[in-house]
């Protein structure tokens, strides 16, 4: 029984296409031979096709997008400072609206310090934790604005919309994991700063929580969280928060894993209504483009979370293996972009040595 | 010709009244003999005071504590979760409500690893930065709400207000400090994402940064700016940032600096308009107070930067000195919050050994 899975590529700018032929091609290894086919259509994205026709995201790319049963996403953004680009924000204009309009509101952040990956901490026990981020929220939602523009009494606000229903999605989806991992919840808020917000998360992970009585919650302002990931990172197993909080603590949570060339994500709609997202966390680093110097371990990595997410466990489990043991032996730190999705596909392509 | 400086004495709750009078130790000894006498007023405020009377900031004391010339503050905070303390913040009521009534916009935090201090980072250069943290508006204005609390239909709100004036005058003291350090100012913000807010930082630190040619100036994004804080924490020498990154990017300095236990900081008037206050950045820490547990560094260096503050540049100079050369020594950690003072206090009341 052939399954055939509708994927988008939208490789994007700068070291995205290039880490996004690597994710291909180790998607392909991994269901060569299988039944299930992936169909996929190349969507033209980003900094570059908004230099060359000035769009950034129409609605037909995004319903020709949401016809797709998946999303894998390289990274965009174009080369800061670019003046031609002045006028448009990618980010906003591409990578934000995708995540809203597809209401992607789990991002899914997972951290782990692998063998043989040298971290900047000294020391750390086993690191093995995600953060489940809100996506669709927060001081993201885009409702500022500004008076007297850039002049001396310039007044520019940004509002941070939290709803019941948005935070109490995401809490419930975050509750679910750790009651399926270690069983530890942390909040991570400002409560005692951002009370209204802060005490609705709050409300939320309390009411939400009593009905996962297994897992341990536990709370922490976001500056306290920042000394413990690199004091203590092992502490964490589900940590839940914010848009905003959650950005800067995964950049932190990459960091410390040995860098954001690992790391992985998932935007992630859980009702199934629109295609979920996958990339990697990493930026579109214009300054070594086209180089074949970029890591495709992150992009491989959210192939691992695409795979899981489409419920090909199997598969999924597969590449995670080839990645954990090709980063064990990396000592060659000369290897291109291409050779890294070589090494990676081709442990997958082989047949298995051993047999059951 | 002797001064008399009138100072207010915040110790507060927890471990604050412990490294409060470590700090004044330090201070009395400091200025023994000179014709500088400080003349002391204590406070009784935070989490035990509101406990007693129902008051966490009356307007007298804020009158009262207005007329000192200089602040030095423990630090405020009941037992997390104390359901007494539910309907007070004491966060808010008390800490941010001096800082914004006494117009502390520059929130100065300086972080150096000092020599014989443990990183939790495997390597760093020589890391002497400052945080030029905003003091006053930002998302801590305080300018939230709620609609529908405690129903499924929740929606909480929190403004980031940011003014040109504000802004401004933030900006120019961090490129002033910049000026007389190392001259490289380090923007942060998160100006994709919070355009309004982050046009307004930006537009102020091009127009500032136009008359301090002698300036380099850098932008990061908040979320990359915490990677290197973990990867490369040298190449920073003044950060300018807004208030809610501030206090993030902070904690995380003290963190890599070998903890908040010796992080300082200072919540300054530049023009002298309201009285300064000096605290050190850790908190009440009531699980450990009243137990001679706590290390008074953070508190003893506030006292340094109180001195600077006042001009009194040599003996803010002895006092950092003394605190370099005890923490070069620290081989026995069981040392209580008393002899640590003590140890410091004696290193400056000793007769100077070497004669020019
Ligand atoms: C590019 C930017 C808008 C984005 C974000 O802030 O979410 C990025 O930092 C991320 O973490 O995916
Ligand atoms: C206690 C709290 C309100 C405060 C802040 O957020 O500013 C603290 O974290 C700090 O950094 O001084």
């Amino acid at each position: 029984m052939a399954r055939t899975i509708k994927l988008a590529l939208i490789p994007g700018d700068g070291i995205g296409p290039e880490v996004v032929t690597e994710a291909v091609k180790v998607l392909d290894a991994v269901t060569a031979g299988s039944d299930i086919e992936f169909a996929k259509t190349h969507f033209s994205l980003g900094a570059t096709r908004y230099l060359e026709t000035g769009d950034v995201l129409t609605d037909d790319d995004l319903a020709a997008i949401s016809a797709h049963d998946v999303i894998l996403l390289g990274a965009v953004g174009g080369v800061p400072g670019d003046p031609r680009l002045a006028n448009a924000n990618i980010e906003r204009g591409l990578l934000l609206k995708l995540r809203f309009s597809l209401d992607h509101y789990v991002n899914l952040r997972p951290t782990t310090i692998y063998p043989g990956v040298p971290s900047p901490l000294a020391s750390h026990g086993d690191v093995d934790f995600v953060v489940v981020r809100e996506g669709t929220e927060g001081p993201y939602v885009g409702n500022g604005g500004a008076i007297r523009g850039g002049t001396p009494h310039e007044i520019a606000n940004e509002v941070s919309v939290n709803t019941a229903f948005g935070v109490e999605r995401v809490v419930r989806f975050a509750f679910a994991a750790a009651s399926a991992r270690r069983k530890k919840l942390t909040l991570v808020h400002k409560t005692n700063v951002l009370t209204f917000a802060g005490g609705l998360w709050k409300r939320l992970v309390d009411e939400v929580g009593a009905t996962f009585p297994e897992v341990d919650v536990d709370y922490l302002h976001v500056d306290a969280a920042t000394i413990f990931l690199v004091t203590d990172p092992a502490r964490f197993d589900v940590i839940v928060t914010d848009n905003l909080f959650g950005d800067i603590l995964t950049d932190l949570a990459g960091a410390i894993s040995g860098g954001i060339g690992l790391a992985a994500s998932g935007n992630i709609n859980p009702d199934g209504t629109y295609p979920s997202m996958f990339e990697p966390v990493h930026g579109s680093a214009p300054d070594i483009a086209g180089q074949q110097k970029a890591d495709p371990t992150a992009a491989i990595l959210s192939v691992a979370m695409l795979l899981d997410h489409l419920q090909l466990t199997d598969a999924a489990t597969r590449v995670r293996d080839a990645v954990v043991a090709d980063i064990a032996t990396r000592t060659d730190s000369s290897r291109t972009t291409s050779q890294i999705g070589d090494a990676i596909a081709s442990a997958l392509a082989a047949p298995a040595l051993t047999q059951t």
